[in-house]
């Protein structure tokens, strides 16, 4: 699955962690809350302009969202992904 | 200064360093190499799709090249932007 995916999914429980509503975290982001739950659903995919400012309503840096989003794909991936990988490298 | 512009500073200095040319990286990334060069320049901001297609291929990975980016932002910021920064923490 697609990084947007697992992005969608650490906004969603770091937002949870935060007890903040969707449109709470949307006021703090300056975002629509429409569009913050697409982004939590990974229907819509966030620009760096987006993830820059969700970050900065959670209080952490867009790298260290991004990476807690790779972290999530890399626990979620399948044998058959994890050794096509390996073969890659 | 928005960070697209220091990310886009950072890919055409790490595109460099691997002695790809644009239409390479763009190849490489499956792009399109008028939008790379938008991107570079910081007038497009990319998604996190693109983002992710650009980290794969320059071998690292997209947390790491938005850190870089943040890296090159906060070097750039003014002394001005700096007590702000300081106020508000």
């Amino acid at each position: 699955m697609s990084i947007g995916i697992y992005f969608g999914r650490v906004v969603k429980q770091l937002r949870e962690e935060h007890r903040y509503s969707q449109e709470a975290l949307a006021d703090r982001a300056s975002l629509n809350r429409t569009y913050l739950g697409e982004v939590e659903r990974g229907v819509a995919v966030p620009s760096l302009a987006t993830i820059a400012k969700i970050a900065s309503a959670l209080n952490i840096s867009a790298s260290e969202l991004i990476a807690l989003s790779e972290r999530q794909q890399q626990l979620h991936i399948t044998p058959q992904e994890k050794s096509l990988q390996a073969a890659v490298v």
